[in-house]
């Protein structure tokens, strides 16, 4: 495995650096346009960010947005979508997408997957049809659907888990990274290595170290996402950071809450993706300051104030938290979508504001302020 | 029962006649702005058109949007939104607004409900909660919604229906009339009045008399929404339109397909509502020239094309047929939003059309081709 110099398909430029923290802001061009990191990516898992058109997303000012390959394969089929001119015409979204590799949503199947050597054999939750996801078959999906970086095809593991165990999977992780590189041949689309190796140190070490080995656009840490704990979390991003190069994107896959973003970024990633701003949106969880308020909740009712104050967002220029709170009780489709305006805004400039403060020289002051005011919002809960 | 002048609260001019038919343009002027008639209204139930920001109604040139006393009187509460500033500044819409009576939604709960001279006695659909809706309740609750016109509470009737009990409920409505525009205060909201008497002539006749004896700013022709027939419902606006005073404005309630505004328009309408559009969107029914589509159709799996050829809408600009295909079968609400916006457009452009032909002199001609266009797409289905 000897190193591999960097394709065209992605130029990483490192911008300005935090000199308290691993905090760094940079460019990434791709295909279709240059993301400005650190970057949150909103997930629009069948080829749409629930409740936004893309006239929205570029409102909100979403540089990038997530696909998900399990779901644009089985429906519509990523054959259809190719011949229909690939993911982005399909969607009528001109700026840059990345693509999942299906991995995480098989293994998320539980009873309906079964993983072997060769890949995952999985039943359609749509239909209950039979199929087996290999990462030659999720790398030609990807390449089908056109996305500006893809994912090579990993395998997930449940927790808690057996060292050993965690061992074997992560061990067959880099064989499939292998296969995803090798049937990758797609010039204009980035592909990603995945760490994995659990809550071992020493497996995300060897893990990193084979993945990077193998030279690839981009380096993603996998396994960690939102539910597995902040401190843990932290844990890996910190002791696995310092193995992936320093001149290519780091991807924390899956993370998180505002705070999560945050102190990844303190620790060197540059790219995120979660579906929490969409999916709490749409059960009336709404982000305010460093906490969450829960839009049905009677208090709000003839609340006149904005969901958060001081937000720039349509929702918040426009509508009461009492209107939103009526649109939400009465299970009007419109409170969904003006609820996904405001939380995708709130993830959407907490990284605007911390791409600001690395540049200017502030990201250690921001940090701190961050962790003493999530402190005392976890404390109110 | 003396006529009364209009009030300041709504002024009503008439620009140009067509010279073949009774069609005309004209323009309302009413506490929050000025309507070009004639006008189609979108429905806006619970204080929102399903699936639309006011931002997106502004787009598509919507003038004027409806609000349901009866909905809104269960949830929030009318006191609540007067608290909150009116029904306007609660869901963010500085256009004006129609607000209906009440008397047909409580009309629609059947066995829930029981019709006395006092008024309707009914269960609320939200929490089975007793309730008596009366002409006096009715004003009092559009009075607090603050709309710009307010229409009078009547009572709904249920086809087929005997020649006696059609008079008998024509004049039970003419008398919630009179009660009606007694409770009536607000100087700056118009007060509609409605002629009933189902589908008996003179039983039209004399309730158009003693309502435009009582005099109110509008007149309204009820009891001809959708599913009585479009040649029923056109004999009905023939024979009732005559009686009704040239220089106040007309508005036909809950129609209804273009064809049926076409004609109406033709026979002197000036308004029009019907939840057609917005219902219609959510279930993947999109209007296309003179007919409909059903989006969910196979046949549009790889359809490349817009839903409606040259259509100018934000839908039609940027999504196939195929993608809204795919949002609709995928349950993706981003599918039920873009088809919002196309029919709400296919709406609102007929009627700026049809203002257009008018002031041309080009109407008798738009008319004969619609019909011929209509009759062919008819015999397609």
């Amino acid at each position: 495995m000897t190193p591999v110099s960097a394709p065209s398909a992605l130029a990483f430029r490192v911008e300005s650096r935090c000199t308290e923290t691993a905090a760094r802001t940079g460019t990434v061009e791709l295909a279709h346009g240059t993301l400005r990191t650190p970057v949150f990516m909103p997930v629009g898992t069948q080829g749409t960010v629930k409740g936004l058109s893309p006239r929205d997303l570029t409102d909100l000012g979403a540089q990038i947005v997530l696909g998900n390959t399990y779901h644009l394969y089985l429906r519509p089929g990523h054959e259809l979508v190719k011949q229909l001119g690939g993911l982005n015409r399909f969607m009528a979204w001109d700026r840059p997408i990345l693509t999942d590799s299906g991995g995480y949503q098989v293994f998320s199947l539980g009873e309906l997957r079964k993983v072997e050597e060769e890949g995952v054999r999985f039943a359609s939750h749509v239909d209950g049809s039979r199929h087996l996801l290999t990462p030659e078959l999720s790398i030609e999906i990807q390449q089908a659907l056109g996305s500006d970086i893809a994912m090579i095809f990993d395998e997930c593991l449940q927790y808690p888990a057996e060292r050993e165990q965690t061992r074997r999977s992560m061990e067959r992780s880099l064989r499939w990274a292998e296969r995803s590189k090798a049937a990758h041949t797609k010039p204009d689309q980035a592909l990603f290595g995945i760490v994995q190796g659990g809550f071992e140190d020493d497996l995300r070490v060897t893990s990193a170290c084979a993945i990077t080995g193998m030279g690839f656009d981009g380096y993603a840490i996998g396994g960690v996402s939102v539910g597995e704990g902040h401190q843990r979390m932290l844990h890996v991003v910190e002791h696995t950071v310092p193995w992936l190069p320093e001149d290519s994107p780091r991807y924390l896959m899956g993370v998180g809450l505002p705070i999560d973003m945050v102190e990844a970024v303190a620790r060197g990633i540059d790219m995120f993706d979660c579906v929490m701003p969409t999916r709490h949106a749409r059960t009336g969880y709404l982000f305010s300051g460093w906490g969450r308020v829960n839009i049905k909740n009677a208090r709000f009712r003839a609340d006149q104030g904005p969901v958060e104050e001081g937000c720039t967002c349509y929702t918040c220029g426009n509508f009461s938290r009492a209107y939103l709170r009526h649109l939400f009780v009465s299970g009007e489709m419109l409170g969904r979508q003006l609820n996904t305006v405001h939380n995708v805004h709130h993830y959407l400039n907490l990284m605007r504001t911390i791409r600001a403060a690395i540049r200017e020289g502030r990201f250690g002051a921001f940090r701190r302020e961050a962790a003493a005011a999530w402190k005392e919002e976890s404390s109110n809960d």
